[in-house]
């Protein structure tokens, strides 16, 4: 079958691979019906991912239906429509049993499919802890709707839930990329009465305030963000900052248009260290959250996309069949005619 | 100036009274702009408010303009528009610095107004504590916006509060009466996947479902609640169980419909004793919270009111003017014409 | 092998049985090394446990070494010195993920050994779910110390968490049986300024201040408490109450002791329905946490009774051998010789 | 009156002010009892703390006896001995409110005393908002008792209630100096089953130890730290870390030690921003608070402290007469004969 491999740095190649088969009875096979392109598999491309595993097949976002489960599966049967989860893990280690299941300490435990194990962007793949790793997609849920469950979506959801917010409060998202749209979308779930979101990119903005999802967007091109955040918050600032952009500039925003006592939520991922200027902070108290999305909550997103609270469909932007992956790749990489997200279509 | 007079048991009447002056550095004299009657108002009259204190004015649920201030008050100024509180507090003792308002020590702590001192079915009144009293109303929110905030709208906020509601649970209100309507809208505010409304009334239910405030509604009368609820909940029950009705039947419900190691709010005022049937609930590890509001909350609800989130001015179906005060109160106990709240024009 | 098996109401005896052996491959084989008398083996023995299944061994608190393992347990070995849960359970349905593991859904969740399958009053007992209802138990732990870990002292730990105990508060635990003691030693844990033990026996109660488990000892029958607990924190009353007591008298005590917005812990196990005088209490917002204990803390426990924070085992007042054990109910049911606990050796 | 004078960068004196009077209704005149250096102090000296006012005299930890208060003043009345809070604070602005009294408003509020507004190293001191910047110290508590409460272990209790600390868990604090001590010993009132002290000074970790106030101690200079941390927590690292030290190796030192999805707790007070190696430390997902301690617990600190549960009077190594305070100053600043805190005697 065709598959999406990593050979090396640099190296993205459409290859054929045979179908995978269950090696474990927590196992299922799962035939993509649907999946997806993410920053992070640029990542791996271009060798910023260390643990990724050269030979793999990329994809850790994708839905499709059970095909077979190994005998220790539980909740899911052949013919189930799935949504997958970019972190599989044990639910049995010490970390799973607290909630934090990035940190599963099994082999397979964290983000293994599409980085250190084959991933889904290939017509069938093997997803280990199926019961775990796969969650099954109610009905009257389209596939666009689920595809973006349990990687994208999970990362806003989580950091929206790290953020304390309380009903009422004044919340700033920086970054309104997929991510940061997932992230605006999960911090609504939590009524803020001020929500707001910063980027530099205007088509983003414009999109994420037509789409509801900020009352108020700043662009710290045109403006200055931390003037503009204070005037609307009293002078004090935003209760709750979530950082999804991941640059030098962007966590130093962070911390500024926080009020003192915020919880400033650093959920971007970085490619360099970060400067934290305790003593200009000084009494400022505030509390930096950091980290990768904990991926159990994906039933709760597809309860909320059934009930019509959440719905990130509307980010993808261009849908490629599987064959033109180089192609969609391409396009999303250049960040060419307004793509948000690409899916692709085995 | 005409007001609304508890003479004793069954006994309401408009009398002429002096206009208030200001007693302590803390309080503010308010004109009062709109009011309302609450159902405490007719438990007031009908003797079963032991607290309340004959010849007092009633009305615990108003807005209005400052007239003046104590040297004491902090935050407000003549001709600022605010909304009554129906909890007047010291914000100083050992209970309102744990956020527990309505157990205020001082001898104007907790429900005063309209109660143990006069209220606001008046053309003016005096409010005790009025930094911690009365709420500015921000630009742009009307009277009838901002008439609830500081009783039925601060009781279902904090009855919301209590449930401890996750994005996604389901949550069941029982009574869709002016403070179940309350209930239910701040409910929404923490995105449950289900929200389901119980009455009796099926006029106010189909109003709930008409205005957004339940994605399921249901009747005793005409079907078995128990049974629906689990069915919605994959038998499980409930995540959170609100008691807004005070029955001993609803009582009896709300902890029916819960799952296992849910949160029932008993926010209802009841008229006697309950049995709580331990051995029978044993096992269910049940929460069970109790009490009355603690409003210290009107600022959030105020802020939103104004970002769109919360909207309860569609509760007021009659108007009347404050003269003719009496013939409201007889439409409002007697439940005639649909009435769900009427507001009175001074 | 002898086992203390319950033929039925009212019916306990010493009875030949057949070495167990593993069924599931979730299960371990344990030979028990020591078990003890529970409160709750005689209600089995009375006829108050409906779920109890005649023919069953009856003991659920004992400690062991484990003899076989089934291929699906991980975390076990033959060798190792374990301490057995009241509870087994599944770990991966809706309650056990949220760690309400009293309401796992398997037909083997809950508390079943000794109650719906063989428990520990016997030479050798299977248990299900090894891999949580067994905790390994750290060198240097005599089996004495760590006989009560997955009964009444996983309920006093569990009961004292539930309690919200902040550091200075004023607690009241009523009643100074086993699991009382067990709660209060857990709630010396969170570091309360006062501890109150309550109870109608002194010599308890002497052994409770001896122990350095209560700050204050208060009896019924000799003082008014009500009066007493108030004395002792400013005229308020407790700040969390936990009733391990269980009779109509008590549960009324609990309330009525507790400070205004006070966690009540209603952890006794109750014959009958109680009253909850809500208009009483109206105003007074109290929070009842009511059911029985999640078992899975065994881990945290031993933990503390390996750094000396916890030691139940001067509750062992008796010790009998496992044929001697119709003896050693006689004198536990009969409260006789100061006992408390008794231990059987198999 | 003699009071030691900040009279710019590097020069204290002992020089002749005039005894203070009320200036507001809410401010209290105290006559000094006892009160000590404290390490802010020299930072003031030292010319890093700018908002420090030349000419005031310095002093933010000390106990003394009520002389007269202002007619706002409610809880204290001349006589009352009392326990001064590092921060007096109005407790009715938007972080008061929420507990955030550190950033509080108000000119007066956060750390005035003895830095912006004369302190308590003189006979006589003038407290603002006097109900909130002093509490009464019970009967039976020396001076020598309370004279921490305020500040060094407001700030340990503090640190400790932020790290979010369950018993058993493994707790790291990073320096055993006077706040480092505090730290720990509060740290024990949360039940930590494993309680590191870690520190170059083998003398202070041998007097934690002595003390009781650690399990184990490290010492960077003699062993590899991360690696002992790791060795004693089955190789996760501490599920708490406080940083109370304040240098580049120790802050490194803190995220290192901690094991992922930890608490780590930066107390500190910093002269230079740090490094933030987020991807480094990405997946790890790791919280930090940083910040200055919130002074609103004293009352409860002094009723552990009256219960036996915390006693810092050991840290009290010297004793000067107010008289000899530059003496005192050169011993402490020199860290000569083992001193850990001096007292001063007016």
């Amino acid at each position: 079958m065709l598959s999406v491999v990593y050979r090396g740095k640099g190296d993205f190649a459409l290859l054929e691979k045979p179908v995978p088969e269950l090696l474990d009875e927590k196992d299922a096979i799962v035939r993509v019906t649907l999946s997806s392109i993410c920053s992070s598999d640029l990542h791996i491309k271009h060798g910023s991912v260390p643990r990724a595993v050269p030979g793999i097949t990329v994809g850790h976002e994708f839905v499709g239906v059970v095909e077979a489960v190994g005998r220790g599966v539980k909740k899911l049967t052949p013919g189930m429509r799935v949504a997958a989860n970019v972190e599989t893990f044990c639910g049995e280690c010490f970390f799973c049993k607290r909630g934090f299941v990035n940190n599963c300490t099994d082999k397979n435990g964290g983000w293994a499919l599409g980085c250190r194990i084959d991933g889904g962007q290939a017509p069938y793949v093997r997803v280990p802890f199926a019961d775990n790793g796969l969650t099954p997609i109610p009905e009257g849920i389209s596939d666009e709707k689920a595809l973006f469950t349990g990687d994208i979506l999970a990362t806003g959801y989580w950091a929206a839930g790290l953020g304390e917010i309380q009903p009422a409060d004044a919340v700033a998202v920086i970054g309104a990329g997929p991510t940061g749209m997932c992230t605006l979308m999960s911090c609504r779930l939590y009524s803020p009465a001020l929500l707001i979101a910063i980027d530099t990119d205007e088509e983003r903005l414009a999109l994420a305030k037509e789409k509801g999802l900020a009352d108020v967007t700043l662009n710290p091109l045109t403006c200055n963000v931390e003037k503009e955040v204070k005037a609307l918050t009293e002078g004090r600032g935003a209760d709750t900052v979530l950082e999804v952009a991941g640059a030098k500039s962007t966590f130093e925003l962070a911390w500024r248009i926080a009020r003192p006592n915020a919880v400033v939520c650093v959920v971007a991922l970085y490619d360099e260290a970060q400067v934290l200027p305790l003593p200009d902070m000084y009494g400022k108290n505030l509390i930096f959250k950091t980290g990768g999305v904990d991926g159990n909550k994906c039933e709760e997103i597809l309860r909320l996309i059934r009930a019509g609270r959440l719905d990130p469909s509307f980010l993808i932007t261009h849908r490629y069949a599987l064959k033109d992956a180089m192609a969609a790749y391409e396009l999303f990489e250049g960040k060419r005619d307004g793509v948000i997200k690409v899916a692709l279509v085995p």
